[in-house]
């Protein structure tokens, strides 16, 4: 053993105590004849002491030659601080050297290993075993741990059994390209990673495991964005038996144990909200609802009048900013700037200011008189002092602007506040999703969703208004878990996934297993997944995942610390019978 | 909610109540005017009965077209049974059925979901989600979970923080062949699954962890042997600023805490072995320690005589089997036999009965006499009624032909129980490894494993010879565990990849990350890893890994059940930029 206590343990109980220590050193006070380190270690910092006339002159020698991140071992005793640091839990004692021992040298980091650190992003990543040395990121670390083994005991004290499925598997189709791995052993055929346990999890209902929960690597080969990882980590629930009221009970009882004992935050029944709603109120499917701002639907206030933007436009919307009538033109020029930008997409912008005499002075005054601005504030919610913006347009494009531009303007009001915890139950999706370019409808949760009872038959006539027994759970405006009710009867499967444009061969190819397994008493059954990632960024108060993955990928799947992918030899190539084709 | 309350749960003090079940069909017994309905859930069987008296007539048909499998919802009163059942915990009561709703059909299942099935492994594995129906799978499952949720609780109280590692890797060589992953996304280029997140959690420690530990998927792309999976699950651990006895003293721990909680078993103090022992003692570097027969070597007291045979060999080494003199002519012919067996590989088998007189028999009487035989009984701990059977040649051969022996032997005697517990650590393994194939040597544990303190000059003069600081948990003679203190610095781990064959090129390449980072005060360190899948077994008082694997893969790394790997498309296969070359 290398040390008698962790730099984070001592305290003034300890004085008199002879100790050793080891790990890092953080700091090196070099006041000629006085030195003092500060040596860290997973669990704190405790400073060491080493001085002219209670020290050898060798002990003085070493700790001069100390440099940052250097480990060493030191044994000494606890002493009482002369000057106390309030700050620290070991501020009280320091430790009188009596032997220093370099137990490996360190050359100069390439950037500070402080809370704040000069390193960029790339540099960090790079030298990640660096930076999960600094504070930020450890603790994001131990964070996660904690989440994830409350997430564990919640689960298994309800009954849950956590089941490994496999990773080597085939090709399940759920909206984003499998990364494959080819088969040494059975030529030229290749295995799939899962892009989830989805139809594992079912087999497992069908097994009879009524109750499956699983922390479990998942993986997609998309074309990354910011903050997608092509592995990202899903906790995957399923339960049997079960109507969907049951798994919103049981996933909101977690979420709220975990905001309990994580957070220190108690919150009450969940409010739900249909899909169709939050589209209308807020513009998007995983609204923010820790502040207002609701969406007002103008177009039967605005297309009486000769404006032609708004009666050519299928959907005239606004939302009214608090306080937001303080701007000055040039900040609201600014704000039509924004919504112009290509990332949100508006062509531009008209505003309402609402006077606290009551008046209002609009962009559009020309067209529209004060009785009709009054109808505009009403169904905005807008008050004296308020702003209205409205956007107008294709009610699937304006939507999104809209809602974008209420994130936006709520973030620079302080709106947005990470220790505020407002969760969310979307429900009743729709089944299938249009896919604008191919003019397919696919599935917009996955393929084996069931339909709500009774809408089967709409499939040929109005698929896209079919709903489905799916929801989401949503989180101050991010979507941390998702599920449906599954479909359990092989008939349904394969009238469903023949609306997918799955041929009957393909189908039976690609889920035939599943489809079989059906037949032999699949109970009822449904579930949910939690992006395990998000979940722990948004709990910790934070919206990057890169921060709580130890170690990510940049945004081209890379990890450039190890320098993967690389290359593989030719001897390896034709083990596996392939050839690259560049 | 499809049911008030599971099948495991309803007692006599139910009684009365309106309860509703749902569940499994496990048998229908069918009286004419009285039908008992087994009813399975994952918690029990309740039994549920109709009757021409109390129930409609509608009730009495629908029961008597149930089958097998089906699943069915019952609603029902809870009433006391004139015949009680007292095998199982709801063997007081029956419901007596009010409504009875098929929820699901079911084909009849290709083999009986019984504890005993009539169903092959193949069939078994092709329909494994009705294999997990069975009280067998099922609690194997169960226990699975119950040991992984104690190894996390043990080592997150121990401080231990589980921190999950990427699959998306590089190749990193432990012995076998990696799975790769071609990536899309940079072309020409393919990550590696790991083999074990070695790596990876040495830069943990490097980043200040401390204390890591993950339950982690690891894949080996290797000639199956029966037994091994492609996929495997690892409790992989690592320490900082520790000695190979505080390893030793904490996964003691965490292994004693497993045996009380899982199987109420309290072991003492693990007994230590070193590697040379086990192999001279038990000819094995796993012994099963829950027997004795250890080995006696007998050059010494054969080589006087005119016996060729053992005067040419190696090595001459025999057990005593305890009331082996009872075995008949023929059954020792049979022993013979079973040495023989390609599988074991011996040329033929020497024995020596030990009478209940003092007196010895042998099959070499020709050559020794009576007070030789009497120092062979000596050496090999062999008393009056016991058998000694004696092989011979050479050293690395004769060792695991006679431990395969000695096992053998101790199943037919029975002392092999698998409610015993023998837990043994076996240390100082040997550094390096002869590949008698390439007369190269390799790594016996892997590339990072230290040599003991001062020994690394020898990887010159004698490198057989060099030991590490490397250890292995034994139970019951398997390989549950086993670590090493690593390397942590440059110039030592650069030698050890020389003396591995290893180019500088190769090694920077390669590992150049993990050099990199023993530069910026890499900590001393070291951990162990557990194989879960046969710890578990072990524990559940079985050998086959299999058995506690949901989803499992045969011998060809197939997943029978959904059939992969599988032929991917030549889109998929273009966008990945290969080609087959079969």
């Amino acid at each position: 053993m290398y040390r008698s206590h962790n730099n984070g343990a001592l305290r003034l109980a300890h004085a008199g105590q002879e100790v050793t220590l080891a790990g890092w050193v953080q700091k090196v006070r070099d006041k000629g004849f006085m030195i003092w380190i500060d040596l860290r270690d997973r669990y704190g910092i405790t400073q060491i002491i080493v001085d002219e006339e209670r020290s050898s002159k060798a002990l003085l020698e070493t700790a001069k030659a100390l440099g940052r991140e250097f480990v060493i071992q030191v044994k000494g005793t606890v002493i009482e601080r002369e000057s106390k640091n309030s700050q620290i839990p070991t501020g009280e004692i320091e430790i009188l050297a009596s032997q220093l021992t370099i137990l490996n040298a360190s050359l100069t980091p390439p950037f500070t290993i402080e809370d704040t650190t000069d390193g960029g992003e790339d540099i960090r990543m790079k030298y990640r075993y660096l930076d999960i040395r600094r504070n930020p990121v450890k603790d994001n670390l131990i964070f996660r741990h904690k989440v994830t083994m409350e997430v564990r005991k919640y689960l298994s004290n309800e009954g849950f059994i956590e089941v490994e499925t496999p990773y080597l598997i085939k090709s399940t189709p759920e909206g984003a390209r499998d990364f494959v791995v080819p088969s040494r052993m059975n030529e030229g055929q290749f295995y799939a990673l899962p892009q989830s346990p989805q139809t594992f999890k079912q087999l497992l209902m069908v097994g009879g495991m009524d109750k499956y929960f699983q922390i479990v690597k998942c993986f997609r080969d998309e074309d990354l964005r910011a903050d997608r990882q092509p592995e990202f980590t899903q906790i995957d629930c399923e339960m049997a038996f079960i109507e969907q009221e049951d798994i919103l009970e049981v996933f909101e009882g977690l979420t709220r144990h975990l905001l309990k004992e994580i957070n220190g935050v108690v919150v009450d029944k969940f409010p739900r909200m249909d899909y169709d709603d939050a589209m209308r109120l807020y513009g998007n499917d995983k609204p923010d609802i820790r502040f207002d701002m609701k969406f007002g639907e103008l177009n039967e206030v605005t297309q009486h009048k000769d404006f032609k933007v708004f009666n050519s436009a299928e959907l005239v919307v606004g939302i009214a900013v608090p306080g937001g009538n303080a701007y000055s033109r040039k900040e609201i020029d600014k704000l039509i700037d924004w919504v112009r930008r290509p990332q949100v997409g508006a062509l531009g912008m008209v505003y309402v200011r609402c006077n606290e005499d009551g008046t209002f002075k609009s962009s559009v005054d020309k067209f529209y008189n004060q009785e009709d601005l009054a109808k505009w504030a009403a169904k905005t919610n807008a008050k004296a002092g308020d702003l209205i913006c409205v956007l107008s347009g294709e009610i699937n494009k304006v939507r999104p602007q809209l809602s974008a531009l209420r994130m936006e303007l709520a973030e620079r009001l302080g709106l947005r506040d990470p220790k505020v915890f407002a969760p969310l139950w979307v429900v009743d999706f729709p089944l299938l999703e249009l896919d604008e370019e191919t003019g397919h409808y696919h599935a917009m949760h996955h393929p084996f969703t069931s339909p709500k009872p009774g809408q089967l038959e709409m499939l040929d006539s109005n698929p896209a208004a079919v709903k489905a027994n799916a929801y989401d759970l949503v989180l101050n405006g991010n979507e941390i878990g998702g599920g449906s009710i599954r479909i359990h009867d092989k008939k349904t499967q394969a009238i469903m996934l023949k609306h997918l444009g799955f041929s009957e061969k393909d189908a039976k190819a690609q889920f035939g297993f599943l489809m079989d397994a059906f037949e032999y008493g699949a109970p009822p059954h449904g579930g949910l997944a939690f992006g395990l990632d998000r979940l722990v960024a948004i709990l910790g108060g934070q919206e990057t995942i890169r921060d709580f993955i130890a170690f990510p990928k940049n945004n081209s799947g890379r990890d450039v610390m190890i320098d993967a992918p690389a290359a593989i030899d030719d001897e390896q190539l034709k083990e596996l019978n392939l050839k690259l084709d560049l």
